[in-house]
């Protein structure tokens, strides 16, 4: 027989908790393959947490996806499971961080609030560890088996708590959007997809032009490329992510960091001579 | 059969000694689960690993946990492992780091000098790098079922190397304790429970006033909050943690960094109207 | 049937492209062990990646190695496959990230070109993602059995793309070497063995003294240490470090911080009274 997946996406650090979360899930699922997504979510950053997980889980096997990014623990903020169409269970807060991610695993089946207490850690009397005491039992013990129907009252979907979700609207000869998030490379990843920017401005090809503001100030001069590899080290780049959304980069530097950008500034882009 | 539970816990950072510890472990029992508890303790700080031992091990299934934050490898310190009253084999250098863990694990059964050389390393050499040479070989060993008598000679449990353990003490309306650890947050637990706390002054009520002193200077106000949604961000809270201790935080922000605190800095705090 | 190995080095840092490199293992491999060797490789140092798989290979059970640090992803790079005389297969970008690591497992036995698409991701488009996309999900046909000549056509040994790799040189009772690797202590792994050393100036005694240059300015005194413990803490000691290399360090401090050194710095060596 398979061993279960269980996924863990957190804003929990590199410091224990992510540990005892995995202890709780073997403790219970003693035989699942557990998967890290990632503990270094940007602390509190929901929209960051639900864009690492949309961009993971159609990688993933089949499974139970427990994530964690959870600023209103403790408030009467829902705890839910989704059930997305693939057959996935996704498990943590409703705070709008599953939902992204059970859309691009075929959307919502089903949803449901964690009130069945017999899925909580026996010991649970914290109001501040959720991960631990309800999101990674509950998860495991979906992942043993147990009925998605089990963990408690169906919550209707369009009550979940959703986020604003940007994306890129083309008009004049210009492409408006956004960044949506900044990985460890300081790369931007920007609101919409390469197709937006071609049906604002025509076809793309390598070494084509634009003019890019992304703050106060002059524009950039930054050209569309297939792969880091066409450009010196050092250029700025317009380019496909492996995510086939539309991303900023300087090759091989850091552009968020050289031009101070942070989550959610607004992008223009124009064609350049 | 289940898959034997074997973690570790090291300050050997990012680089890839931990991964090498993970090979060996591999190399010997094949089978094993291994669970990372952690590999970014702060640099020979004995004290932060032997916290976050003593946090992580109620919730991780009973197995062989290996820890190793060992500033004085190859001085003529003794390598050991314990042997707990709930069946846990805790391996690594005799300094006090096992010792909390074991006693949360209900208390050191037995004690041993890993000097039994079969269970090390074949091509065991190095003198700075026991984690690979001893440490993780033993506790693979042990992980395959080899019986705990076989790793060396006992050692009287009352020899055993003990770190200070910082507590709480109440007198005169006051309490006086200290920072034990600061986690990834900033957030500092505190030595003691909330009970030491309410033993001082009373019944703690969400929204209760105290004076906090944290080091030099004019001390803070905080409140007593039952979670972290209860207060706005950058608030100032007295909170009990996930593992039931009592804990000092700014909501979403990080005090440690904003007042400078350091792990072992005294903590006064007194009633406040 | 035990479960094979695959192992994990990029320099995708904590974001969530390893956790995707995983997810794809997974989802052909189910019951792939996957050890994570780390995903802190300095962004695009092929070199640094190189030294830390070479470090850790010999410590890992036979199995497959993934590795990807790929500053030339998407230019005309050769996509590869390298079986090792252990039996191992390494799988990553031909620009000389694999090939120390291939000779310390007894040497290239065959390499290959990874151009059978019916091994690589089915979705796969992107320009950019090489590890997800090719990397990852031909390490894990692989993993699975798949016969190595299934990957693509033999590509001769002597045209893949080797690295300068650093050697030390005795001469006049001096050592010349480089700085080859600084891992996350500041600990700097010197370019040759102790051996060099001993022939240059003869026998090593803990406590001996050297003159050092490894930068500009006046030269600094070390002494050869056994270990670590044998120092007081800041003291700065030349010692064989647990992968038999020779090293620099500062006791319990940051080295490399202190005096600002890179990787690839000339460091010379004189025996001092």
């Amino acid at each position: 027989m398979e061993r279960p997946v269980v996924t863990l996406l957190t804003d929990f650090g590199p410091d224990g908790p992510a540990a005892i979360c995995r202890g709780v899930i073997l403790t219970i699922a003693r035989d699942a393959q557990i998967v890290d997504i990632g503990h270094n979510v940007r602390k509190f950053a929901i929209g960051d947490g639900a864009f690492l997980l949309w961009c993971a889980v159609p990688y993933l096997p089949v499974g139970v996806h427990v994530a964690v990014v959870d600023p209103g623990v403790g408030t009467d903020r829902l705890a839910i499971a989704i059930l997305s169409e693939r057959g996935d269970a996704l498990v943590g807060p409703d705070n709008g961080l599953l939902i992204p991610a059970a859309e691009r695993l075929g959307g919502i089946r089903e949803a449901r609030a964690l009130e069945n207490r017999d899925l909580w850690l026996a010991s649970a009397t914290s109001s501040t560890f959720h991960g631990r005491d309800i999101f990674a039992p509950v998860g495991a013990h979906l992942a043993t088996g147990r009925p998605f129907a089990d963990v408690g009252p169906i919550v209707p979907a369009e009550t979940l708590v959703r986020l604003p979700w940007p994306s890129a609207s083309a008009h004049d000869g210009e492409l408006d959007t956004a960044i949506r998030y900044i990985d460890s490379f300081g790369n931007c990843r920007l609101a919409g997809l390469p197709s937006d920017l071609e049906q604002a401005m025509g076809t793309l090809e390598s070494g084509r032009r634009f003019r890019l503001w992304a703050g106060e100030g002059a524009p950039l001069i930054v050209t569309w490329q297939r792969t880091f590899g066409e450009t010196p080290p050092g250029a700025t780049l317009l380019y496909e992510d492996s995510f086939g959304t539309l991303s900023l980069a300087d090759n091989q530097a850091n552009i968020a960091e050289r031009l101070g950008l942070e989550v959610g500034r607004p992008v223009r882009i124009q064609s350049a001579a």
